[in-house]
């Protein structure tokens, strides 16, 4: 039985955690942490978790944090850096869920994200954490950066003709559609039901903080840097990613379908759909799953390629359980066989 | 292990049975049957289910049903009375989720229903399938009719103060609320998104179907006929249903938090919550568990009751598993033990 | 032509305001006052009124604000009444669409709205401002307190029961149901999308700030005290009030359709729909319209009204702009004819 | 006075017609023909034009629609195409809001379409009515087609950049998103709120029937061929478009925003909005007002488009008033004055 402990579980990828931990048969919750609902309850927070988790959140405290095997950041940017050091000190795996250790480039890294980097050192050893590439090093981390909702879909839609350089790498248009809960559980106007319901649109054109993350991952899998437009936008439901990847082939006579479909044969949260399909996000709504479809339109020599996920699930705390696993030699899907609700 | 089929598996509450049952640990599901997808993999009308459930609807045939252990109806109304005879007559359990056996008095059922009833020698046998009233019953019986999804709610929120006489039993009112899936996954203009969202109406005001399965639910457990308003509403929400029920107190001394704690503390599926709550639909979504409030609002002698539940688990799917576990001897809560997503 | 001007005006009330009083005839918005956004257009935070409105927010001035024929108070409660006096004393016209002059009883007040009246002498002159009661008496007014928006459709609908004393007045039951909108537009957790979608519940059944304020409206009505139980409810919509009230009819006799009928022929903005109706909020949906059906329940002494308006126009905006037609003389409807958009 | 006939009004581009020619000061509804709702009110089918409309529904009649000084049609595709020519006979004038007009290659229509044309020789008489191209053809039209909801954003975004051959135009990106009312009144299961809520999902990817339309109106702006990429997605709201487009710059000192201003200077319906902006489809709800922004995204060569319209208004219904004004030589904004209702 392993330990963990969350580290600021009041927020959604927070209560995600919660849900998918309480169910994980070889995980016990020990602590989770939120200064504001120190000694609350957590299901009274949540009440969907009444008698699921019987835990109160409590101040974080560094001696029993220290104590779990796996530590899970939940928290606002800047604040993993600051306490991962001392964690990994005391032998602690840790995985975060926030931004801190996602960009390898520490100078691109502080632009985007407007503070210095408080631990550069220990930053370099972090593990991006997308087992469909980095498998293997994730096994063997004692830190892993857990990816953003929108870089893991837009990733794991592209990576096949990018790691085969087989459309044009300059050129790259990624358009991405969110459910709100991507926003955060933070009261903010603009998601306000009374302003995000009946309303769409796009956000972020002039440039938002997943776009370095995905430009590089995207040139770590082609091997050279690439040049991607990226335009996120806002869509009247709760949870879900849908990914719109474009890409202009250089080689027009390979055959998608098989190359997605060998990719990712064995990847066990990946499905690769039948010739033809369009992917809903409800269909992957709670699971761990990507769902991908790779069209080629008529007439063009565009890849057309459907990525969807959950944001909260393979887009948050699900590909963190998933590295988790890895970590701790545990089966890599164990806990994470949700069948998504429909409707 | 058990074996299950499934007739008509391809509305909602079909396709709610099928995820139930594929997690259920002691079930074997050997057949689903759907005239009109015969032929057609399960997992391609219902993507969320890929990886999951790997058989094909088929065409309904006798033999193949008489071989399972239960049987559940999830057909419009009028199929389960016409097919439960002979698959009773060859050993088979059966658990009709649609209206069939739901009402004890048969020239009732008939108005309201506008057919005959085919089978009244077998329908007098069925067993009201709600196990907070019924559970002994349901365990012995051979046939369930499984209440209707308002139904489930009312009663199971009405009954405390129903049995013991607390309330003017003559002017009671339910006022109800539901998510569109109620009204089933054929097409229908009224439940179209481009009708029913941002938009909430009452319906059926002049009566609804499940207004007498209620009434004579109510008159069972006072033990004496009752009088009810009830009045259904469209909610622009796939899932859920909430009950706000009202009753004139006839005896304003008694503590109704723990009537209510003291009625359903052993029971598996029914939450009394702490005081002062409001139950929110989203709480139970995707699981088989009903939470209660009760309420004494300042000045007045009402007692006021809040119960919610998913109106596809509890009010239909949930409950007819429960059913079936009550049935065949196994655990009352295998396979229900969901927790709901939450956001 | 009259000159307005709005105090407060970046709320919903606020724009809802801004959108009737840009397309009334005889209306000319002089000022918009907000101190939180001073200096910035009012069509760079409404973008649905570029080139409809050109002018910017200011802050409150005293003269500017006192030059005007008519001021509206779109603020939270507490701030009409200390700006009122001054304003009432340079001639100006007051309608506050908040809270201060609602209620008659000011030891009541205070008790709900937790602060001392500031202006205990004026508030004793504020007209309640519902026309479809007290159009003589607005006519007259200085001040009026435009109702709260579950009061509007909750008194519209009891009104012709209770006036004639035709149902039990010491148990009336109100059960309402709004969109979002209600909650207003500073950021909350609850009314996040992410929280209130897909989800409903009931609130305030401890007590509801409407609850003082419909008792002391229809006691009026009635001409003694009357017994309400009052439970709202959160739809997950943006705009919308529907009402489902109860009562118990005193005299079975009575013809309900043709009281009805008969208490609103007259009534520009009440529209009693034809017998059996179910009315939808969709149908009134940025419109100053209150619709009601009236249904007797088969088999029952309850009398059963259905009322729907749109909490930002009936319940707020529009019935001020009804309110400021009266007390200056224009046409009472002008302004005010908006045909509901379907879908 | 204009006196105006409609063809087909039940569905959502028919009770917005309806809407918009009620409100008309130049335009008198004579007739509004429906075979399966003839003898039905108006304002029974839609309970929002209740006291504004009083005419109901009557079966087509040659001489009576004959008598109109303008005829829409807002049928399914392939009834225009049989009546228009006897009307045109008759000296009407014909807006066609379905597609049977609006491609000028018929053997591309009729590949799309799956039928003969009825007409040829009238449909090639037909003007492609999108004002912002063809304002003096319009003008002088008997037979217009009026653009379908996804081709005319997808047009106006792109308009000035293809004009003047800006951009790479054999490989143009335009990525968009429809709220479900573009989808119709008629009930099928993809568009159930129980289906389309809480989903996104791309559809059409294959080929879709606006493809072909946009191809050939990007091509008449141009002056050339253009190669295209159309994507269109399902957005869980009930009106909008929101059209994402994409194109490499092939000149990389172009001022965008001052193009874009200058061509839609004296556009009435074409707002062009400030730099940094992103329009919102609630922005432009009930109105038939297109907002357009237009980014050049940091360190790329890509030209980035956002444009908002109402499916229902500039996309359908408001766009043909727009034309019916044009071509009965009334002020072209006559009757299209909406202030969008936000929230």
């Amino acid at each position: 039985m392993i330990t963990a402990g969350i580290v600021g579980g009041t927020g959604y990828t927070g209560v995600e955690l919660l849900r998918l931990l309480a169910g994980h048969p070889d995980v016990e919750l020990s602590v989770i942490t939120s200064r504001g609902n120190a000694g609350t309850a957590v299901s009274e927070l949540f009440p969907n978790l009444r008698g699921v988790i019987d835990i109160a959140f409590s101040e974080p405290d560094g001696d029993v944090l220290g104590a779990c095997d796996v530590v899970f950041f939940a928290t606002p940017n800047g604040t993993a850096m600051k306490m991962a050091p001392a964690l990994l000190e005391r032998g602690c795996r840790v995985i975060d869920l926030g931004a801190d250790f996602r960009i390898r480039d520490l100078s691109v890294w502080s632009r985007w994200y407007g503070m210095e980097h408080a631990c550069p050192e220990i930053a370099s050893e972090a593990v991006y954490g997308l087992p469909e590439r980095n498998r293997a090093a994730i096994r063997e981390a004692r830190l892993v950066a857990n990816p953003g909702c929108y870089p893991t879909s837009v990733q794991l839609g592209f990576m096949p003709l990018i790691e085969r350089h087989l459309v044009d790498l300059d050129n790259l248009v990624a358009d991405a559609k969110s459910g709100v809960s991507g926003a955060g559980r933070q009261p903010k106007q603009h998601t306000l039901l009374g302003e995000a319901a009946e309303n769409f649109h796009a956000y972020g054109a002039g440039g938002h903080r997943h776009l370095p993350e995905i430009r590089e991952g995207l040139s770590e899998s082609a091997g050279r840097s690439v040049g991607l437009t990226f335009v996120p936008h806002l869509v009247p439901m709760i949870r879900g990613i849908h990914a719109t990847l474009y890409g202009r082939l250089v080689d027009t006579d390979v055959d998608l379908q098989a190359l997605y479909e060998a990719r990712y044969r064995d990847e066990p949260f990946v499905d690769v759909l039948p010739p033809g399909s369009h992917p809903e996000t409800r269909t992957v709504r709670g699971s761990n799953i990507c769902r991908i479809a790779v069209h080629r339109p008529a007439d063009s020599a565009t890849a057309l390629v459907l990525a969807v996920e959950d944001n909260l699930v393979k887009g948050a705390a699900g590909q963190a359980v998933q590295n988790m696993n890895l970590m701790c030699g545990l089966e890599e899907t164990a806990g994470l066989a949700h069948t998504p609700v429909l409707p």
